[in-house]
């Protein structure tokens, strides 16, 4: 029988992980077994779960002291066969991590689908060559920015800040993620806006971009918002996946009615991600669950800023939203405190493929938003180049700028 | 403005939580304040949100050994004005803990809403009030028990346990919360079966019951499956909403074609609650959360078992459901680990409306779910005589067995 296989990152108090992973193993599957006759062991058998490894890692000090117990710790896997579950990831989360959330210092690792389950999900529509195709940029990593501070704004500072972000040659502009539905800049107001603006700097420039508007609101309404942000011409939706679920996400893109590219924020996924002990590791949530659940862009904390993820775990996501598999590839997009000083480490960590996104990077530039876009740009260009910052900025206003301000 | 008021438990390396809340108050808002023009200052400043309160806490050596940091620890109150988010829990939860839950060492404790706020919110349909009319049980904590070891059995098999633990007394029985949908026993099918077995109970013993039917599968399913659950007769739905979202429980408590119990049960919840540092505080999120959006029934892990909650968290979530407040009142199902010796401390934690829920503890008694069911109805009544279980015992030989076999 096909399985579905979770890795756990386990603390047992009792020291046997083996002992640990089969009480899992039974218990979230068919509860009990030696003590079932025969026959029914022989119906039961494709349904049990089973230890696929143990993995013993060294004791911490550490982690004991601040437990107050002696653990052992390490990486148990275990298999639950897919005809226990309907294959939708809130049975499957339940299964491998429902009660199991709750039973001690249990971290869901990473989880492995069959193709029988994997073809049920649906992947990225867009992804990587999806969004390139449509900004006509194949060679370089893409560049986004945000608005700021846009609650009690109306459309006319929406406006210009969008075409001050695009003359900066900006490729993707996002919504603020805590920008919801309010009178002074309405959902449909922003996308027909957004668009205007959009048309307007590519008749004058040729520069293409994509703006990504902030679906938000009741979780059943946002199928028939989706298709009506579809209807007016919105370029990309952000969606806080995590304030929903990721279902929602799969729904969204699944309907080919949508059919627009998604950008996942990670908005409350760090009431999951972030313990060593508890909830369920970076890479998977917002690496191969998004990926799988049809996001085209995924952002996460970048590894530089003062809001930072550890560098191993920002580059585990944007590994399994890009190494190759049967799914499209999102973009990995690493956020929060990223500066045009920072584009050489961005490309050795991230490489062309992925996003370069910045809020305070782009407008906080003395130029503002305009000379923050062409700074950056000018930083990719050098660091593709193989010329460095300080070199190029000798023959760039905006980059000497940036970097006088941020560093290197 | 009226303002929904966040409270945190911050640790924080910097050492200074009043500034900290600021950071939070304005960048989670309006974004930046004193460097605006006085104009645009009183144009905001309905948006703008404020440091209520903060409140130290003394310093822990284990936690600084742990952080391998020194850091401050307390308790801020930060007031969001409800211009600035629609009034729904994602738009809510996004707002005080989207880019904040990735923030370092944050973790979201309690949520106040104001009545403009609070009013959206459905509150239970039925509470305990409902729950107890529908049984006409009104002067005991109800007694609810779960089916055991389903996966791959059948519907013969499933009406032959529903029916021994209805004639051990029991009151309510739930799904397992890992059974989905399947072909041996369809969603649909159980409710007809169950509704069977409940009325063939009822006619011969004069005994009423509820049957809380699991519903899964995906999100834009879910609100149709309900409708037809009702329709069919169901009882009460048991639902993983954790799996799904909190605004998902909303909109199935909203429905009034709907309009029957639902029981949440708390899978995939342990991924938020049990770090010091992260997540979201289990009173809130099993408590008041589930409360306002819509649950009849609220399980969370008991203080007793080895799935354990610390005592204080499982008395915080049943204080959260229970106290006087503009809606009405969840049932508080303490779990896992119950046996009919705990009567009297579930008693004195929980008190008389709570359900006292058992899987193990019914099923595993040497005269089976019928003789689990009666040791603790006859605990129950002891208990309520105030008379000790090791006298009940002595009139009682099911309490006697039980007794015997997990202790007082």
């Amino acid at each position: 029988m096909a399985s579905v296989i979770a890795t756990y990152l386990i603390h047992d108090a009792k020291g046997d992980l083996q002992k640990k992973g089969e009480g899992i193993a039974l218990g979230l599957t068919i509860g009990s077994w030696t003590d079932l006759p025969q026959l029914q062991q022989e119906q039961l058998k494709k349904h049990k779960g089973e230890v696929v490894s143990v993995e013993e890692l060294s004791d911490s000090s550490q982690v004991n002291q601040y437990l107050g117990k002696q653990v052992k710790r390490g990486f148990v896997k275990v298999a639950y066969p897919i005809a226990n579950f309907s294959h939708d990831i809130p049975a499957i989360l339940t299964t491998v991590f429902g009660k199991l959330s709750l039973d001690g210092e249990v971290k869901l690792i990473d989880l492995d689908f069959p193709q029988e389950v994997k073809q049920t999900f649906p992947g990225p529509t867009f992804g990587i060559d999806g969004i390139r195709a449509k900004l006509g940029v194949h060679d370089r990593p893409l560049l986004m920015s945000i608005f700021k501070g846009v609650i009690g704004r109306d459309l006319t500072y929406l406006r210009e800040q969008l075409k001050e972000q695009l003359l900066g040659g900006v490729d993707l502009v996002k919504d603020d993620e805590i920008l919801f539905e309010n009178p002074l800049t309405p959902f449909e107001k922003r996308i027909t806006t957004g668009k205007e603006v959009i048309k307007e700097v590519y008749e004058t420039t040729g520069h293409k971009s994509l703006y990504a508007v902030n679906i938000s609101g009741r979780t059943f309404d946002l199928l028939d918002k989706a298709k009506r942000a579809k209807e007016l011409g919105a370029d990309c939706l952000l969606f806080n996946v995590f304030a929903y679920g990721l279902d929602v996400l799969q729904a969204l893109a699944e309907d080919k009615e949508v059919g627009i590219p998604i950008m996942a924020h990670p908005a409350v996924s760090g009431a999951f991600t972030p313990s060593e002990f508890y909830g369920i590791h970076n890479p998977l949530l917002l690496g191969k669950l998004l990926r799988y659940a049809g996001a085209d862009f995924s952002l996460f904390p970048s590894p530089y800023g003062s809001v930072a993820l550890k560098r191993e775990e920002a580059l585990g996501i944007a590994s399994e939203l890009t190494k190759e598999d049967s799914f499209k590839k999102p973009f990995p997009v690493p956020s929060a405190g990223i500066h045009p000083g920072l584009v050489p480490i961005l490309f050795e960590d991230f490489g062309v493929d992925s996003v370069i996104n910045a809020g305070g990077g782009v407008h906080g530039h003395p130029d503002g938003a305009i000379g923050g876009g062409k700074a950056f740009r000018a930083a990719i260009t050098a660091t593709q180049k193989g010329q460095t910052l300080t070199d190029a900025a000798e023959q760039d206003e905006y980059l000497k700028k940036a970097i006088s301000l941020w560093g290197l």
